[in-house]
C-alpha cells in the first residue's frame, strides 16, 4: 500500500462501533521490546541503528508476509505524511520527529502498527474501536509470539523484558483506553474522576498520548505499572475496576444533564452544529470541541442531523495533515482554518 | 388604539430605510417643557400632579384630535405593557417606573411621543429611522407650536425654557442619533471615536439612552449643551461636524475589514447566523450582538439569507416585554431565553 491510499480510509479504531462506544472511543495496547545483543538506541551508533532497522523490517515482513501489510520507511516519508500517520495513531509524535533509520509496519485494517527504532527497538500496538481489552491483547500477543520466533528479545529472568526507559521494564505493556467524557466535563465533575484515576496509578493524557494534555472532552487512561504485575492482571484491573467506575460516572452525568438541564444540553449540541455549519474559519481544537458535543447528542438520541460515520470522518479528516493532504498542498495555520471550515460546511450542508 | 395593537407593528424608526441607515439607526429629538404657574413635579402635591396630567392630556387631545393619536394613562398600564413602551422608545425607563399621574400620547406611526409628567411636565419627542435631523426637528417644532397655543410654558427671557433639571434649561432640547458601529468595535477603534465625541461635548450612551451603558455595537450620541446655543446651531453641529466624521470612520473601518480581513468578517457574520438558527436558549444581549453582525453583513452585501425587514422585526420582538406579550404570559429570565431562541429559529428557519 502506498501511504496516500490511507487518506480515503478510516482506520478500524475510528469506526465507533465497538462495545461501549458511546464512551470508549478506542482501546489500545502496546508492547516494548528490544533485540538481545544490540544496544539500546540511545547508545547505538548510526550503523547499528541502520542494521537494526533492516533486521527488524525483514523479520516483520517475513513473519506477516501473507497478510498484505505495509512497511513505511519513515526516513523516506515526507513531513505531511508523517504527521498523517500520527493523526491516525499509527506512529507516535516522537517517532515522526526523530532522526535516523526507523519505520513502521501497518496491518491492512490499521489495527496493528509495529514501530521500528522508536524509543525501543520495537514498539508494537494493537488499537481497536470501543472497549476491546481482550481482543487487542490477543492480537498483539499473537504478533509478539510470531516475532519472538525470529528475534531473541532482551529479557531478564527476574525483571522481565528490558526496555530503554526503566518505566517500561517488566511486561513492557501499556494498556490504554481513549474515553469521551463530555458530560463529566460539562457538570464539572471531571477533575474528581481524573483524580480518582491518578490515585489508581493510571496516567491521564490527551488525544495523542504521552506529552499531550488532557484538554477538551477526550481523555486517555493508561497503566503506569509494568513491573511485578502480569499482563492479565492489568487487563483485569481495567475490566473490573477502572472502566466500570468511569463509565458509570459518565452515564450518570449524562442522565443528570438530560433530566435536569435538557435545554442547556440541547443548546450546547445545536450551537455546535450551527457553528460547524456556518463558520468560515475554524481551528482543529474548536472543531474537536464541537464534534464532541454532536457525538454526545447522537449517543443520547437528541441529535440526528448526521450519523456517526460522518462524524468520525470529520474527526479524522479535519486534522491538520489530513486536511492538507486533501487540498494537495501545505497550508499556513490560517489557510488551514479556512480550508477546514470549508470542508466541514461541505460535509454538513451537502453543498 | 389599544396598547396590544402596538405588538403586531414596527414603529417608523425601526424601518431602517432612512438616509444613512447603514450606520444611523434613528434620529431623535426631545423638548422639555413646563407649564407656567405650576410647580416642578418634584415640588408638586399629588393633587397638583393629577391636575397637571388632566390638563395636559386634554390639551394634547384637543391639539391633535384629527390625527387618531393614542393616549395611554401609564398608571393604568400593566408592567409588561410599560416595558413594551420602553422597548419601542415611546417612554423612558424612568417614566415606566415612576409613580403618580402620568401618561404618554403617541402618534399613529409612533414618530411622536409626548410624555406627560415625566421629569418635566412635558417631554416631547420625534424619532425617525436613519439620519433625519431636520425632519424630526420640524415635526416636534410643529407640535411644540400647536401646544404653545394652549399652554403658557415656563420661560425666562434671558435663560429660555425653564426645566426641572438645570442641564436642560435654555432650549430644553436633546438631539440624539443612534449609531450602529460594529466595524469600529471589531477593529478596536471605537474608544478613540467615543473619546472624540466626548471632547465635542456629546454624551455617549447605550440603546436606551440615559442610564444605559454603551455596550455592544450600538451607541447613542446626544448634545449636552442646551443653554446659549439656538436649536438650529445644535442641529447644524450634528449635520456638518459630528456625523460626517463618525460615519466616515465607520465606513473606513468596514472597508478595511472587507479589504484586509474578509474571512474574519464573514466568519463573524455566519457564526452569528448559525447560532441564531440553532440556539435553544439565548439572552437578549447575545441576540442583539448577533443581529448586529447580520445587519453589518446585509449592509456590506455579504449576507443575503434574511432581509432588513425580518432583521428589524427580530430586533424589536426579541426584547423581553415584546417576547412575553407574544407568548401571552410573564416568563422567568430562563424561560424567556428559551422562548426567544424558539421565536428566532421559527423566523430564520421558516419552521
Amino acid at each position: 500500500m502506498k501511504i496516500d491510499e490511507l487518506l480515503g480510509r478510516t482506520g478500524e479504531w475510528l469506526r465507533a462501533t465497538g462495545p461501549m462506544s458511546d464512551v470508549v472511543i478506542s482501546t489500545r495496547v502496546r508492547l516494548a521490546r528490544n533485540v538481545s545483543g544490540y544496544p539500546f538506541l540511545t547508545k547505538a551508533t548510526s550503523d547499528k541503528r541502520d542494521e537494526l532497522a533492516d533486521l527488524l523490517k525483514r523479520g516483520i515482513q517475513a513473519a506477516v508476509k501473507e497478510h498484505k501489510w505495509s512497511y513505511f520507511d519513515i526516513t523516506r516519508v515526507g513531513e505531511l505524511d508523517r504527521q498523517m500517520l500520527v493523526e491516525r495513531h499509527l506512529i507516535s509524535r516522537q517517532h515522526a520527529e526523530a532522526e535516523g533509520s526507523r519505520g513502521v509496519s501497518v496491518s491492512p485494517d490499521e489495527t496493528v502498527a509495529l514501530m521500528v527504532n522508536e524509543e525501543d527497538h520495537l514498539r508494537m500496538q494493537s488499537i481497536r474501536c470501543g472497549l476491546q481489552l481482550e481482543q487487542v491483547w490477543e492480537e498483539i500477543s499473537g504478533i509478539d509470539d510470531l516475532l519472538e520466533q525470529r528475534f531473541e528479545y532482551a529479557y531478564h529472568p527476574r525483571y522481565g523484558y528490558l526496555t530503554a526507559c526503566p518505566t517500561n521494564v517488566g511486561t513492557g505493556m501499556r494498556l490504554s483506553v481513549m474515553l469521551h467524557l463530555p458530560a463529566l466535563k460539562l457538570t464539572n465533575e471531571i477533575e474528581k474522576v481524573l483524580r480518582a484515576a491518578r490515585d489508581m496509578r493510571l496516567a491521564v493524557r490527551g488525544l495523542f498520548g504521552e506529552g499531550t494534555e488532557a484538554t477538551g472532552d477526550f481523555f486517555q487512561l493508561s497503566n503506569q505499572t509494568t513491573l511485578g504485575r502480569p499482563e492479565e492482571d492489568i487487563i483485569s484491573d481495567f475490566r473490573s475496576e477502572i472502566l466500570p467506575k468511569v463509565l458509570e460516572f459518565e452515564a450518570a452525568a449524562r442522565q443528570a444533564l438530560v433530566r435536569e438541564r435538557p435545554v442547556a444540553l440541547d443548546d450546547k449540541i445545536w450551537r455546535s452544529y450551527g457553528i460547524l455549519q456556518n463558520a468560515r474559519s475554524i481551528s482543529s481544537e474548536e472543531t474537536l470541541a464541537h464534534l464532541s458535543h454532536l457525538r454526545m447528542g447522537i449517543h443520547l438520541g437528541r441529535f440526528r442531523e448526521i450519523d456517526l460515520k460522518t462524524l468520525n470522518e470529520l474527526f479524522l479528516m479535519t486534522q491538520p495533515a489530513h486536511l492538507q493532504k486533501q487540498t494537495g498542498n501545505r497550508l499556513s495555520g490560517e489557510d488551514r482554518s479556512v480550508a477546514r471550515a470549508g470542508y466541514i460546511r461541505k460535509r454538513l450542508n451537502r453543498e
